[in-house]
């Protein structure tokens, strides 16, 4: 008999039917026996009467594979309002250890049990409500493309091996390349700038490397960053669509993956299609007015400014994310262009959703000698090292007015679930202490 | 006066319009100046009759940046078949530094003159020609997505910084992390089976890393890889969602991409949706037959031998592409799993496309006994390294018989668009001699 999915039983009642997947929960009651069996599509509860059919599961742990034949019943208390009855179970591949994690119920995502979900990684994904994380990521990457692809984006695929470490700190992860020194991109900044001289319009989503010191619920030494980058535009566009990326971005998830948000009782965030704007200078005087706290550093956001900001713009401007401008010049970095109107100024924002920074915009310094001149006088650089050589070809050979932006999608998805540390959204996470699974 | 696109020039003939990009071109005829115009969309050719206007142009390079306002006019000659007359120009960014490449001609493809187009990489995919290599190849991305999403594959991002190397060889790039060891991950192999067990259906398009000691023009150090992993699944039903996968993609793609396509004068490859199978054995015999060459290494096929077989497939059997199976149980991989019908045989097959082999699917060993035992075995390594540790884990919690396959996105690239070099269809290609730009 051809086999059907957990998610179509309810087509099937009243006829037999075969369904293949991992045996996910077995109980007694009454003297009956229960299975839940969990597929691509979800879960079938399947009743087994006869005590042959009962003996061939003696012994079988949860993640068993096994197919199942019966005849399916309506049964409103069944995950699809069906189930399976006198169920004949073939075992297919037979499991005698025992789960290390209980699969069927809700795994914890305290602090304190973080390690132990990760280390059980392989295991612990098969529960339905951690899959929901990374299906919902999926779908958040997909939205992602779609909108920028509807926006002439095109899709590319810069190196991850480079020459040379070109935004300094130390964090960066050098590896021997043939006997040279290479280093893993640090971010796709050089590239997407230098493909809005092709494309005009370019993004990529992909791994990115920092060799992040301390573990934080923050950073990750390897995630998945969206880059794009675009030619032509002014600031006020630029933000524009950054803010209509994640307001498009936040329906279409909520439209497509109401099961998995459910299973974490995801509210949907507050993001209008203009999200609105707060001057850098202006969060850090209604923080200080509204909380008593003093603000010793007013170059930047603290992770508790940024949390109360983002509190501020729900209750009053109605909205989850807010876009933070007005940048002090001091803290730019070369590639930002000053503010042409206000050279205190770079043109920079920060987008800050449900309590944290999910991306950086700026506007960047479209003429070669001036960049040459931030790049030389704000680090230092050799201008003929491969690593800003081929980066400054693009401005010598002619750069329109760009901007673009940088997005973790690793925070995005978070944030959408609410999950307090950015590692449960990565499938595998990285950082100083974990190299594995 | 609002921005419009190049493309868009047709709809506004005996209108004003103002258009923005690039310098492509630049002639004089008969006392006339033409210049053409580059942006996103493609290239707008205008007439600049104004001595004054001309004079702005006096010593701008190919690749400055400017807008351009004046009347449309219809001009069966000009791209889009418009030009826009009485051009105003005003200038954007002005470049001074001569092009190092002619980028408004063809430029060379020849093995000889690919370290030029390398070199000057940046500047050289402002050729449109250039440009169309890697349109395609965003949208051969796409519809693979778009074809394993309609099969329910679940989109994932594994990790590519390892605890170490599993698949052995040389040819693994080792970093320090941390003052341990990593390595950069040379396949997704692993990560793809252990998502068969969360999953059933998941796939990945990802860097991956191979420290190839030899310049080829079929190897790089750093490319993208498309791997997809299925569960219940037989041998027939994988081989034909691989052949079917090629088809759509290049019905896809010669659909939406008809215009970059045509610039690579590429004829669409013959590819039935069902994609024809030969027996590797069966390819010696008929190739030393054919050819009267001696095949030396009947566990493999040498490259001339791809290329028979594709031409011969091409002619005796209407397809582009060809499955080749029965590959020696003595070549096989720990992961591979034995022809239950006849062990001699491993249930693999390579995917030869145009003359290349662009894929490899192989249905894999899932019960966990006999995987441990292939892996002692075969390879002499430790369970215990963390490399094998968490991927045997998926086993020993139950898989179910599963297989997938690997293809190169650069490949696939290059053999639609019939590129001597994989090299070609690599944004900024990697190879031991070449780490920038």
């Amino acid at each position: 008999m051809a086999r059907i999915l957990a998610r179509d039983l309810k087509d099937h009642i009243g006829s037999p039917v075969s369904i293949s997947g991992w045996l996910h929960k077995k109980r007694l009651l009454g003297g009956l026996t229960f299975i839940n069996v969990r597929d691509r599509s979800g879960l079938t509860q399947v009743l087994i009467e006869d005590k042959d059919e009962v003996e061939k599961l003696r012994g079988m742990q949860l993640g068993t594979v096994l197919s199942v034949t019966g005849n399916v019943v309506a049964e409103e208390r069944a995950p699809g309002g069906a189930e399976i009855h006198e169920g004949v179970v073939e075992v297919l591949t037979p499991v005698t250890y025992e789960s290390p994690i209980e699969i069927d119920k809700a795994i914890s995502h305290q602090a304190e049990h973080l390690d132990t979900l990760f280390e059980h990684r392989v295991v612990s994904l098969r529960n339905i409500r951690e899959q929901a994380v990374f299906r919902i990521q999926a779908a958040v990457k997909e939205a992602v493309r779609t909108y920028l692809r509807s926006q002439e984006f095109v899709e590319f695929n810069s190196p991850k091996l480079l020459p040379g470490s070109t935004e300094g700190g130390a964090e960066v992860f050098k590896l021997d390349y043939f006997g040279k020194e290479a280093t893993l991109a640090q971010s796709a900044q050089f590239y997407k700038q230098m493909m809005v001289g092709v494309f005009e319009r370019a993004y990529e989503i992909n791994p990115t490397y920092r060799a992040e010191l301390s573990a934080t619920t923050r950073h990750m030494t390897e995630f998945i960053h969206i880059d794009a980058e675009m030619g032509f535009v002014n600031f006020d566009e630029l933000l524009n669509l950054l803010g209509e990326l994640l307001h498009t971005v936040v329906e279409s998830v909520y439209q497509s993956e109401a099961t998995s948000l459910a299973l974490w009782k995801s509210a949907k965030p507050l993001v209008p299609v203009k999200v609105p704007r707060l001057k850098l200078e202006d969060i850090h005087t209604m923080y200080e007015k509204a909380t008593k706290q003093t603000v010793t550093d007013f170059k930047d956001l603290t992770p508790s400014e940024e949390k109360w900001v983002c509190e501020y713009a729900k209750k009053e401007l109605g909205s989850d994310a807010v876009l933070v401008t007005h940048w002090p010049a001091s803290e730019m970095k070369f590639y930002h262009r000053l503010d042409a109107t206000d050279s205190r100024y770079t043109e920079r924002a920060d987008l800050l959703f449900c309590g944290v920074e999910i991306a950086t915009g700026s506007m960047r310094e479209h003429r070669y000698d001036v960049l040459v001149d931030q790049l030389v006088k704000k680090t230092g650089a050799d201008i003929t090292h491969p690593g800003f050589h081929y980066y400054l070809q693009a401005f010598k050979h002619g750069m329109p007015v760009h901007g673009g932006f940088g997005m973790g999608l690793e925070r995005l998805t978070q944030k959408i679930i609410s999950l307090a540390n950015v590692k449960e959204a990565s499938l595998f996470p990285r950082d100083i202490n974990r190299l594995a699974p």
